[in-house]
């Protein structure tokens, strides 16, 4: 006997959970669709060396890789691998259509991906991502529409309290500069500062240290981030233990007051100061869109992957340490599969994270576990199990939802018994009288009433009683 | 740089190829519901004990097979494999779930699967299935409503001259017995039968041969085969080169010419006249079914998988050599995972031959490729940025799709051009003067009237002349 459970940090999705899979997936479809982008579905499996080196070291060892076939399997070699994010097939699909894509490519792409990562709370080996991407233009347009459109697809689920934090790398790189950090150190300080939020100022001054990082280069900048982080503590008492959410006013005058702390500490970067001039472009622009009141410049946020090259968004709640999703601008990705730069710029909402939240705060509607069917029509005994087919197709051509009870050796009650406990609302009865007549039972399953009518008619009457529309 | 084709045999699927796929599959997936069917998920990688064993030597050879992570990763060895098929998880999840599910669980899956095939026209590396089955019960009820579900959504999607072929494993037992071919043999035997329609009568006689097989049971089996098949040629001119599509009527006189002809074969064999018994009922079942005149007896039908254990079902249109789906009853499987036998039975459609054949028929709706946005919302200049996405804005709040263009630097004309290019009905321009009156200019670009309105009007005189709902 084989072992039933899923592959570890895998799951098998029941029909109540597809159905509430299904309809955030759908809500964030039919938001992306509004902001003009077009569906894009990519293989599973990739080449292996298609995803080999485009996600640092640790991407790397979390890469699933598929075994060569045949006579090679025994080499123990893999040539394959399973698709780790959507960023790169995407960039390699752009490489590979070239001119026969519109000149700028917006693109959703709504499928699962793996990772060999430690299973966790909220964190899957397999779990989905929902991209947006718009491929080909340089214009701070295109990162405003991407916060506007993740917000948008938020707030239609049903979410109000999120902040879209952003930053630059760019500003990042002048900061790491102007405390004199080198720029082959850069990485590395970066990556030490993506964990402030994990470990603390302590802890990265650990890292910092650990790396060979210079401390006084770490102080500079812890201090810069705490002064700003003071401002909103003071101000309107949101500080680290978050205490309420902020108002939109509050973000607004937050953000005056970070962007003009962000000026100080680049002061004649040119990189920075282009940086800086970027986000004030977004914000302005978000300020009348659907992401208006929620984007807040965040100067810590750094983003691990390697590949971004401008702004890097992020989106967070207060009850989920991770984060919604995050995107941001990678110019060079597309570049490295075609061989000429192309500017890309991208947003991620990870729906399982989506679904966690949406789950504990109950926020699905109460009517989208729908049971198996509308009605479930019964067998009053082996040899009428046509008849029962018959009803079923009639009331199915009517649009409603019919289940058959297979087995027409079980008496009547015991299938009306399962009905109520499969939730099904109307039992039909199509027993020798009923028949002779041309006629149907409905049994109302809620309120126990039962009425006879002409079976022609009873399609009708129970999409009335349903309250469904023809 | 990296090469940029998707991997052997797997496909990228850019929009258009989405919205069909998307269509076709919302189809299937509605018919499914409305027999009562609901949706199930599993991973696409399963531990790889789980699918090892369940296909036949054929089939494990062309599991993709992933190697262990992390220090393992050395030792060639691989723990995990890609979803084979949707059966095997299935039964799995049965077994996993146990009593959680109820008594007759009825679930569709439409997922892809992945196979290390040669890849050939209509054949790929990974391809979806969209498969219906119902597990815990023993009735014919169950075969002739797969059958139904089936045949309806081919109706649906505008199938008409599809015949759903069905025979019984037990018939094809008791052919084997009748003609001495020892148990031990049958498998052997029926691998040979199942390639009749490929290699023809001759091919069939030397795979006998070449497989120790006696030359007298194949002659045997064979005539009966012809004799059957002779029927159809002389009653209502089908044979095999299928010279007209038979009505249901046709259908009906070779079902029951053939149901004679197959008791006659098996004579007092028990298990071939219980199989026998079983086919009848099917057929009476369906006939008051949406699969009436659709379903016909074939009796050569043996289907290669052998977790088979009762009636087997494939669908056929005359335009395509492979089938556009099959099922059957596989009363086993479950029991291999869960150490309680459980009857089952199910059937899947193959979502790429259905699409290889109407697109080759041109059975998709004409408007179901639809431009990327309903109206493109084009900037003056590079300062207005703001009011074009606050008038997108506007506009998708009253449920359209709307592209803003990207680049402020281009000229207007340009910005028409790409509308034009891409398809997008309408273009929205709000120039300094419109803006002054809070204005917008639309342009209909396929009859090139321009007009000039509120903008707060904007959003409903578009959707009616878009005719879309609100």
């Amino acid at each position: 006997m084989s072992k039933t459970q899923p592959a570890r940090g895998m799951r098998d999705f029941l029909p109540a959970d597809v159905r509430r899979r299904e309809y955030v997936i759908g809500v964030i479809r039919e938001v992306y669709e509004r902001y003009g982008f077009e569906p894009l579905e990519t293989p599973a499996v990739e080449n292996i060396e298609t995803l080999l080196g485009k996600y640092g070291e640790e991407g790397n060892q979390l890469i699933f890789k598929i075994l060569k076939r045949g006579e090679h399997e025994r080499t123990g070699e893999a040539d394959l691998a399973l698709r780790y994010d959507l960023t790169v097939p995407l960039a390699r699909v752009v490489a590979e259509q070239g001119e026969r894509l519109p000149k700028f490519f917006k693109r959703y792409q709504i499928q699962p991906v793996w990772r060999a990562d430690r299973p966790a709370r909220g964190r899957f080996r397999e779990f989905y991502q929902c991209d947006v991407d718009a491929i080909g233009s340089r214009s701070m347009i295109i990162e405003a529409e991407l916060c506007a459109a993740a917000s948008d697809a938020l707030t239609q689920l049903g979410f109000s309290n999120f902040i879209v934090n952003i930053n630059h790398r760019h500003f990042l790189t002048s900061l790491l500069d102007s405390v004199a950090i080198s720029s082959e150190q850069h990485a590395n300080a970066l990556t030490a500062l993506d964990k402030l939020d994990k470990i603390g100022t302590e802890g990265v001054k650990k890292e910092f240290a650990s790396r060979g990082l210079p401390e006084s280069a770490c102080i500079d900048i812890l201090d810069f981030f705490s002064r700003v982080a003071q401002y909103a503590v003071d101000v309107f008492d949101l500080g680290i233990n978050k205490t309420h959410h902020p108002t939109a006013e509050d973000i607004r005058s937050w953000n005056n007051f970070t962007l003009k702390e962000m000026e100080k500490f680049v002061g004649e970067n040119a990189q920075g100061k282009q940086a800086i001039k970027e986000l004030d472009e977004i914000l302005k622009l978000v300020a009348v869109s659907e992401a208006a009141g929620k984007v807040a410049l965040a100067p810590s946020l750094a983003r691990g992957l390697s590949y971004y090259t401008g702004a890097i968004m992020e989106i967070n709640v207060p009850d989920l340490a991770g984060s919604l999703g995050g995107g941001g601008r990678y110019d060079n990705l597309v570049g490295m599969f075609s061989g000429r730069d192309i500017p890309a710029c991208g947003f991620s909402l990870g729906l399982e994270r989506i679904i966690v939240v949406m789950t504990e705060r109950e926020m699905f509607p109460a009517d989208l576990v729908k049971a198996s069917a509308d009605v479930l029509v019964t067998i009053w005994d082996e040899s009428s199990a046509g008849d029962a087919l018959a009803l079923a197709r009639e009331l199915r051509a009517g649009g409603l939802r019919v289940d058959v009870y297979p087995d027409g050796g079980d008496k009547v009650g015991k299938q009306f018994k399962y009905a109520s406990t499969r939730g099904v609302p109307f039992v039909a009865v199509a027993g020798p009288d009923e028949r002779a007549r041309g006629e149907v039972s409905l049994k109302d399953m809620r309120s126990g009433e039962q009425q006879t009518l002409q079976s022609g008619a009873a399609a009708t009457t129970l999409r009335e009683k349903l309250g469904l529309r023809k």
